[in-house]
């Protein structure tokens, strides 16, 4: 297994910098166990949980070598590992429980789709875990559940396990005394789970949204519609694989790891991709019909605009027209033809009077054509 | 089996609000059973029915401990439960139906798609029900199929199993005189053809704007089409998974529970479910087509619009030019140069022809290009 | 079987009329076999067609009473009953032919989806009929194909069926020799090329708007391509069901009652749903690519407008400005600085050809822009 | 079989004429086996082929009883009829080789579905063939394979078999050694190639098209791009059900009429089709791209027309105006506030200079929005 | 096997160039097994890898009888084709190989699908080669891989096996050690990761247009963003036939020539083929996102000029049509009723005054329709 180091390259850096999250890749046609690690990922820290039904123990900052120890005891094991920088430390993880080459390059090779694959000793899982509410940030979370061992790997800290870690500690539930498929579940639910509050967060988006549509109807929303489509963009990208994952998981006929009370758990969680799904889709639609309802709006007002300079220009460029006329330095004493309205007693008047009427003309146009009642 | 409660933070109160009724929910990584109950929701109600062929009683406003006794009787049971909002009630009816935790978790946290689920020794059905016809609003309705009773859950008050409860006192139809499942059947039938109702209000409003729109082609329409959309496109998110789930029943192998006699009027039931997703589909379809005519007639009258500025305008701005050269001071004396049309005995009328012939012209040039004709 | 009587109020009156048929059906919540009947529809007229290979005799207004005598003779029955307006009727007709509850239920509730429902001794078919070629309207036609009986539903008097009346008269064919199925078929096979001649109608329109579209741009068409494309919704919703219920015909398993020389003559009838179905949704795409044009054209069409509008305007604003001031009134002896050009010998000749100037220069820069050859 | 002459009355004539080629049918309801023929199409020319490995003989003009003559002989006929005005020879052939009623009624019938029927003796093909490359014209070919004969039956002269007739005649390859199986494969796979050419004219259409939208956005493409996009619609038509028609016979059981080696060569005739429908979906959206890339670009024109309009007017109007005030011929020996501005020592020049600073202002807003910098 | 050489004629050479790849095949109706040449394209260079675990020899400007010779020794050989000018050279090579006419014509004929076709002694694999990473080229590349041989053919010089090509040089990896399907494997496998480049260039630039459009929203993209949807269209096309082709060698059963252990690494290849085929869609549905975004900008844009045109228009146009009046020339001692207002001693302030109270009654109507806060 070689291992090729290629610099931290072009990466993109404009606003669909957090979308193509573009995996770190060896070179096409290298052979499938070379790992290329991303130099700017944190290196890796290990932490440790040994349960059983009644006993807990947890270390941090475990080294790889500690970790070999520790696999010696009793009880089952959740080993965390946070940060994919140093390809040296993966692979002696990788050593140590005997993975495949395929599996190790899977989870330093970010950008992977959710997925579950099952091995002889183990399941390899692949999930996108959500993070802050505030933009769409995402990490792959990888996982290996082994018969007394769940290895998980983050690209970087902070994840939504605290309730999980709480759980295993406080020790009066079914986590403590279930084996490692049913903390497998409880990783998995979490993570599903963790999909929720940005979603909310993005609804309530739209509700604003729809409010300032109905409310102000040019409003200047496009830009914020754009990037909240862009979001459930990338959520539905993370979520499709993720419910065939679970579906999938479901499904699998593997003797040993995965126990049959563990399934009904798991259609639950399966149930919430659904219905993450559909909330995801629902939103797409809500989206695009106010994007629809304010691009129609504001051609509806563009045509409300123009009316008005019509009617506006309409009426006062013909009266100006013959204004124009009268204010012509034709001599009149030069010929009887040259203008001889303007020494009439009633020439005033009688343009004045004349002007009415072409403005009553016009305004019975327009009125006929029904632009005063917005037809 | 803990509880927590959240209180009732951050809700959708814009136009929204019926539509993304957020379910309830612990935060992610609780254990599976742990129920959130959502505060401002009315606490439960219990009434309960119990009937065989020849016999009809009703209780209203019992409490647990009545209950417990009232299931020691003959007869089947149908116990319905008003309002969730207290989670030790829940959790002890559950108790003494032997419920699962997840089958009471999935009562309380509303939101859910229907669906329906068999277990030992009963069937755990979700749907959702939709309410008034003004504003489409719905609720969970959970129910609970045992072999001697039938459990439901709701929201709130308010619901459209009247003709069910008038049908079990009257007596004489075969609800009576069949099981549990005959009543499921006919609570499902209820909540399905619950549905018509609005939906062909739903009809009633496309119709009018349809004929606004064919006779008064520039109404408006757009927020009303838009709300009309949002409101179809939350029938069918109910609708949807409503018609899974009866086909699921239709499907179902549950030996003692739901007799085959039962099927041939959920296959009728799933019928309905049918002509109401093909409803909705042809309402959406139509909702579509209008906005596309709408924004269609936009575009035209614009163009109509600005052609009328344009002709004005065309004609209007050169004469005034024109008008206005002759307005101009030169002095005729200072120069043979100056304007000596002025003093030209033809003068006045030779610019009046003049410009009627730029005025032809001009007509003439908007004739050839068929703006008078409509093209 | 109770039957209730609710009065036919608020129909739909406006352009979707024929469109949302919408079924009249008792209250959510009643028992599976109570009939709604729509008081409006006029009242049953039983005609009744007896034959045998080789003698052909028909009745017309039997009354239930002698239908049940016509029970007793020999030969196939083919029943037919026009017009669903009396309840008692439908019910006693049901009772002679010991029909399910539901069945008359759905012969009797319109808006019925096309299917077929197999029974013991009969099949239930339900279609829908299109009716005159000028509006698409149509009814629901349900059917009871017994060993020895045909049982036709029809809401109003007028079908499709004269040719097979009289093929039934004439006697020199198969459908005398052949058993009820025969029958069915040839009923069925009737209704669905009775879709030809009003597809083919809207074909020619089509053909007229591509004309008036290609010849004259601008031509409103814009209510006859939405009444058109509404007409296709209408037509596409009877077609789909009706096609899936030819092809549940071809695979029905049922002893007795459907021959396998039936089945190549519906073979051939399926063959024209889907002739039908594609026709319809080629015209939905023809129609569709036909909308687009027509906005892209009125969008072209504004551009063009606008642009001569603004060469109009750019052209001959600067200049009435410029003659304007001249026009003013500054008094050349108040001051030399005071409009002195107005004095001088060349002033006039020299403003006309400045003005000139102004405008080459403008027109260049149209000119340059591309303005004048349609860029 | 009663025969029907219907008069070729109301045919579409306009530009959808090569599209909507509807079906002679007799009336609805009429017995399965009537015929009824198109009168003005031309009467059916018979040409006969007869071949064995090692002779080949060519008649034309035959009649239909020489043809039973030439049916005595010894080897493989492919008879191959031109014309289908006649409905009594096409009859008689159908006596001839003892076809189905149904199998005339389709061969007579235009505006079929490609499809394959398996009989007891023969198998009956249904395609359609393109024509010329210059507009899409198609006509229908219906073929019938028997053991030992190929019938094919085309609605007038001309078609794409000219290379076949020459392997034929040629006689060294394996076109002459192998049954009419293959005969019948080297016929679909002519026709199947001969869709090529008219989507690779058209393919150079779209170019031409692509080349005009990014020279010069604003050409008149909307026509030409309408019209392709409908002959696409044509050639999808007639594609879909070729496919699924040449993979019914790849997987077509029927012992004794095609042999497996055949099945190799239908196979890479099936390739063809996927092409096909891949070019045609390909060119779809290529030409929907345009579209919508003409439809932009001529929004974003327009856009730029107004700009230059609101510039010269919003700069020129406000200007026009205070040379109009000037115009005024208030009388300043009235007043002293009548005007005094026009006595003024440095009146004219101050007027000059107020409206060079509008203009400066005006300016600066139009810059400080961006209208200059294209924004 | 006849061979036509028919002339490189009309090729396409606009825009589309790359994209219409069209296959030089030979006229509709020839015998399946003819081969046509495109002339203009290289002749063929032979290049030959012999290895097994511990040895590697190769030779490059093979001629077909030195091959002959090579494949007589031990080991397993590689033979790599560049260049399909020379029909005789390929038909030699496919006589050496023994291959089915079929598979020659489909090596030759250029613009095949990604496909794989099993034969009795190899296995045939078409697949679709990114080039360049500037514009998106591809070039078909064959495979046959046999138990002792692989070959491979390609369109012209330059490929993406350099590494593949290395580490059989190296010879430290499970390359030498293993088979032919794994050298198979390792070739597809480098052809799709080539994929991964282009696509992430194609990322870069939407990131690029994103920023744009969110930073000037109304900079020139169009032409950028359609280029960009037609690279994205071409390599979709390529991708999933590519996809289905990985999928079924995953599901091939063919023994002896593909060993399970290569299925592992396959579904590894298989993997990448949907990432790749989600970036597309994703980078698809964006682009589409963008160019709504794009014109709806342009929309209310326009919106936005117009209304400060109609602003502009509406203020000055009614004031320079009063200063017009007062700008007429009636002789105000020929009538009282001439323009007495001239010579008014408040006439000039009561005008000036009565033009401010127009301008602030039009500014107040425009304010209250709320067109200056933007709506």
């Amino acid at each position: 297994m070689k291992m090729v180091k290629i610099p931290s390259a072009k990466r993109i850096t404009g606003p669909l910098r957090h979308f193509l999250h573009h995996a770190r890749r060896p070179p096409a046609g290298s052979a499938p166990g070379v790992i290329t690690v991303d130099e700017s990922s944190p290196s890796p820290s290990l932490s440790v949980v040994r349960y059983c039904a009644d006993s807990h123990q947890s270390w941090s900052n475990v080294s790889v070598d500690q970790l070999a120890d520790l696999l010696q005891g009793e009880g089952n094991l959740w080993v965390n590992v946070n940060g994919l920088g140093d390809a040296e430390v993966i692979k002696s993880i990788g050593a140590l429980f005997a993975l495949h080459p395929l599996v190790i390059a899977d989870i330093v090779h970010l950008g992977q789709r959710a997925k579950v694959e099952p091995y002889d000793d183990y399941l390899f899982l692949v999930l996108r875990m959500l993070g802050a509410e505030e933009s769409i940030s995402h990490e792959q979370v990888s996982m290996v559940v082994g018969k007394r061992f769940v290895l998980t790997f983050q690209e970087r800290d902070g994840d939504c396990f605290g309730m999980v870690r709480e759980r295993l500690e406080r020790g009066n539930g079914r986590i403590r005394s279930l084996g490692t498929d049913y903390l497998m579940y409880a990783l998995v639910d979490a993570i599903v789970d963790g999909y929720f509050p940005p979603l909310e967060a993005i609804g309530s988006r739209l509700d604003e949204l729809e409010s300032d549509l109905l409310d102000k109807p040019m409003s200047p929303i496009l830009k914020r519609l754009h990037v909240l489509k862009r979001e459930l963009l990338v959520m539905r990208r993370a979520v499709w694989p993720l419910r065939e994952m679970v579906n999938q998981c479901l499904r699998l006929e593997h003797e040993g790891l995965l126990g049959s009370h563990v399934r009904i758990y798991l259609r639950d969680c399966y149930d919430h991709t659904i219905q993450i799904m559909e909330m995801i889709e629902t939103f797409r639609e809500l989206a695009s019909s106010q994007m629809e309802l304010y691009v129609s709006t504001v051609g509806q007002r563009t045509n409300e605009i123009v009316k008005v300079l019509t009617m506006f220009a309409s009426i006062f460029i013909p009266l100006t027209f013959i204004v124009g006329i009268y204010g012509m330095n034709f001599d009149p004493e030069g010929s009887p033809w040259n203008m001889p309205e303007l020494g009439w007693y009633w020439g005033y008047p009688a343009v004045m009077g004349f002007m009415l009427a072409v403005t009553l003309v016009i305004v019975c146009y327009f009125w006929r054509k029904g632009w005063f009642h917005g037809n």
